[in-house]
């Protein structure tokens, strides 16, 4: 274990910037992603640890074991802020344990210390939460991977503690969490109580007065978000018709009322949980929420869109209670709950159990802990439980899941599924109606091919700046919002950064990730599976038909990646 | 189903330089393997109903299940030359039955007619090849599949019928019997009987005289592949010390006297099994055999190099009668004995089973056609069963399990599993000791890294040509060989073909195969599994060290594939 101020290369970055050069430069794209030659890189934002809103996510980085690709996972919750709150930049986990040790590593104000972990084996992340809690306070803010991440199971993820200590925030894309488990770490346990590092603002007046100005802006704007969390979104996508319903056969659900953001918020409010509930400190928008069970016992925390809609939906289930207790048993467990969505869909496809049946859902869920053979495919991810399977509907790209938005209903995602260096993320370039891009005056329809390799990039270049930020894309993704946040940068740092080089961060950035997944094997840009091209997505009849060789062009002649 | 004329794009081409092109034509890279848009397209070589020994491979292609690239795969025995016989030069298998049938195609000298084949579903090939010969006499040639094919697994194999009518010939690479299955076929019955098609020599009697002095040198040189087969090569590979045992752990098995030719010939002899048996008609080398068990009844035929050591050292076990039993198994079932072997190689590694097991191997097979979800594992191969169970030491490229040789120590294989578009095959580019490239004056060391990216690609263009007229390799990959397959095509067809058009033929037929595979998401070139890189073999201490640049240059510089 080694301390060292961040070396000449990586200087000026952050968040996925950061894990993403390291990686690029440090990691050998031919590595095995669970062996020793993997890096594991865990950066805060650029402006972590200011009082500007939504500005503590902590990037996770690594080559994926799911996308065999780079990656970067970020998340939000209290750990970004408590990092930089110790001063600490990244963290970067190398090598292997040589017998299968699992470790706990606690950071606080006196350094840092490596302990066995041994004692919390197995053991799923809320139980776990609450040990290391009463071990070393209720207020440390946790890093940790649940049974499937010590299973080294490619959909594993991290999860990190909310303001009330619940580990229910999730890094939870391209299994990261297998890669820690892979590195021997069970936790990162980060005490700031004592904390002395002050930030050196460039000019501290603006920066408050910037950080002022954002905050109260977003209370205003924000109050849907607010009130219904990301749940709000279900009835949109399915009004729209690019909702995920029964493993992408079509665009809408016919039981859409039981998963509704509204439904969510009054059954929240009837049992006594909690609603507009902030996962990092001083967030506005406050889009995180507690569920409680028929009698009012919290049963899991936060319930999103995402999960409702992929385990949901997707799997044909309209049961929200099923839904919260499949969300809890992946956030216990340790698992990416969009994969498992996925995952279960396709295995649903596959005839193993029938599209609806939340008992059988919850109890093939309950294999993956137990190691079985089938557990072991599905904690695995969609891909693998197709192949298995022989499925041909497998609604992946990259070797992972796509988002909970059908490509052929919202075609500007498509293009991000295809060409995102990091796999069908939504959260890469998310494309949703009525967004635009740098050229606000230019507008897009969701159903048209017409122009969507533009704005899917766009949108990677806008979401790669604020991963680098450390922020929170709710704030809102604009040229405009990146104009306030390049004088954001020159406030805290000094007058270097212009919008223009916030802009060629970006780009870099997800110039090095293509290159690094060239070197790996992958081709630059994907096909969306065949099943997109050919089967028509009701209820717009549509499939999906952005030219591969248009985006092929345009994104990889745009990032200067070798293509001719 | 209709039958045509060789379309124009087509016209000259044979073997795989006719699958590739077809497949490039009219297959898009983004389909789903096991979907209707794929499509299977066999194809005699050039040469197929001629006297020339050793020409009348068959060719089988299709977009891949297991490498998701382009793939072909070819196989020995009787049906290329019946095919040829009936005036047949390809046959393409499009689309998908819409209900799950299964269904045999019988081709004969009246035309073709396609049979309901229920009655057959999940039948062994055995007993299958059984009753079709009851049913459609004992000389039609067949080709097949068994339940692994008809399960779509993507180590499904193709089988064909060799002299004695033995479904024991297999184009066992690449998932083509998933394929096959996946369009319904369970069978082709190819009925030559009243077959009236007349070769048209331009120059018979040149022709008749080149294949006469060719047979008559074959019968000289290749005494040791006609006594021992391909086990011949068994101890000379332990002896240079690239013998994988036990899932590529070591170089050389200290068990290796139990596998050796020596010891099969001695065993076969003993009891009565048969050697120097030729696969197709009218062969010198005659390299196959029929083993028996100990009660002298025949158990399989024929047992070969590869089988042998993938099954047997690579699982770490050294008794061939278990080898034996398990390659018939694969016969049977319809599996690829080396995607097998290198399958149950990581399933031992996983710890699922001890290496040297050979009864829990065994029953590892049978969970194949039970279709428990550990089965469906094993039977897509390698990949998948180290992707399931997180192992590091997975010996595949391109999701295919490598053939038996060890790269380490045989460092032109290693970069042709790097670079060909097939995935990691010997066959197509096997740079064995001594072996010189076009410039039969430069020689390469197996254990050195310098020149291997020529050797390499000097091979896979000549063993190209052998593919694409239907060559068994064994008859010579040299230019000298070429040359005089040139003189033999002038005698064949008239004066249009010279050395330099067949190597010209060859290296488009590989060009459009990387593109295939660029467009189908897969780069051109791969890296080897990592523990090739990391881990020193023994006994010479190697590790794969061919740089990945310069492969990368060498090869798509000169197959003019994007690559900058």
């Amino acid at each position: 274990m080694t301390e060292q101020t961040l070396p000449e290369p990586y200087q000026g970055l952050g968040g996925r910037a950061l894990t993403s050069a390291l990686i690029a430069r440090e990691v050998p794209p031919s590595c095995h992603p669970l062996g020793e030659r993997n890096k594991l890189v865990m950066a805060v934002g650029l402006f972590a640890g200011t009082p500007f809103p939504c500005s503590g996510r902590l990037s996770i980085g690594a080559k994926s074991p799911l996308t065999w690709g780079i990656k970067e996972s970020n998340v939000g919750g209290t750990v970004g802020w408590k990092l930089a709150r110790l001063g600490l930049k990244a963290l970067v986990f190398e090598g292997r344990p040589l017998n299968g040790e699992i470790f706990i590593l606690r950071l606080n104000a006196e350094g840092q210390e490596l302990l066995p972990g041994d004692e919390y084996k197995k053991l799923g992340t809320y139980r776990l939460a609450e040990d290391l809690h009463k071990k070393y306070g209720p207020r440390v803010g946790l890093l940790a991977i649940g049974p499937a991440g010590e299973m080294q199971l490619s959909s594993a993820g991290v999860a990190a503690t909310d303001i009330q200590g619940t580990p229910c925030n999730y890094a939870g894309r391209g299994g990261m969490g297998a890669v820690l488990g892979s590195k021997g770490l069970k936790a990162v346990v980060i005490d700031d109580q004592h904390a002395k590092e002050e930030i050196n603002f460039h000019d501290r007046k603006r920066f408050m007065e910037i950080a002022r100005n954002f905050t109260a802006k977003l209370r205003e704007t924000k109050k849907e978000l607010r009130e219904y969390g990301t749940a709000v979104e279900v009835a949109m996508s399915n009004e729209f018709g690019y909702l995920p319903t029964r493993n992408f056969r079509t665009g809408r659900f016919e039981k859409i009322q039981g998963l509704t953001g509204e439904t969510m918020h009054d059954l929240i409010k009837s049992r006594g949980g909690r609603l507009s509930k902030p996962c990092m400190p001083g967030c506005p928008i406050k889009c995180s929420n507690v569920y409680p069970d028929a009698k009012g016992n919290p049963l899991t925390s936060s319930l999103e869109y995402e999960t409702i809609v992929l385990l949901g939906a997707n799997c044909g289930i309209d049961d929200l209670d099923a839904v919260a207790e499949m969300d809890r048993l992946c956030d216990d467990y340790g698992l990416d709950t969009m994969e498992m969505g996925a995952a279960i869909g396709v295995a649903m496809e596959a005839g193993l159990l029938p599209f609806g049946d939340a008992a059988q859902a919850i109890a093939l869920l309950k294999e993956i802990p137990a190691g079985t053979p089938l557990g072991r495919i599905i904690g695995n991810g969609a891909e693998i439980t197709g192949r298995v399977f022989g499925v041909r509907r497998v609604p992946t790209v990259r070797g992972q899941g796509m988002a909970a938005y059908d490509p052929r209903g919202i075609k500007g995602i498509g293009v991000t599924y295809m060409s995102s260096p990091m796999g069908a993320d939504h959260t890469a370039g998310c494309a949703m109606p009525g967004r635009t891009g740098f050229d606000a005056s230019k507008t897009y329809e969701i159903l048209k091919p017409d122009g969507q390799e533009e704005l899917s990039l766009d949108l990677q270049v806008m979401v790669t700046v604020f991963d680098a930020l450390g922020l929170c894309f709710f704030i809102g993704l604009s040229p405009e919002t990146i104009r306030t946040l390049a004088d954001l940068h020159q406030a805290r740092y000094g007058p270097d950064m212009t919008f223009d080089d916030l802009i060629a961060m970006a780009r870099q950035t997800l110039k090095i990730e293509h290159l690094f997944n060239l070197r790996a094997g992958l081709a630059p840009v994907q096909h969306l599976p065949e099943f997109f091209e050919t089967e028509r997505l009701e209820p717009h009849q549509v499939v999906f038909d952005v030219p591969f060789e248009t985006v092929w062009d345009h994104i990889l002649k745009n990032l200067d990646v070798p293509h001719k």
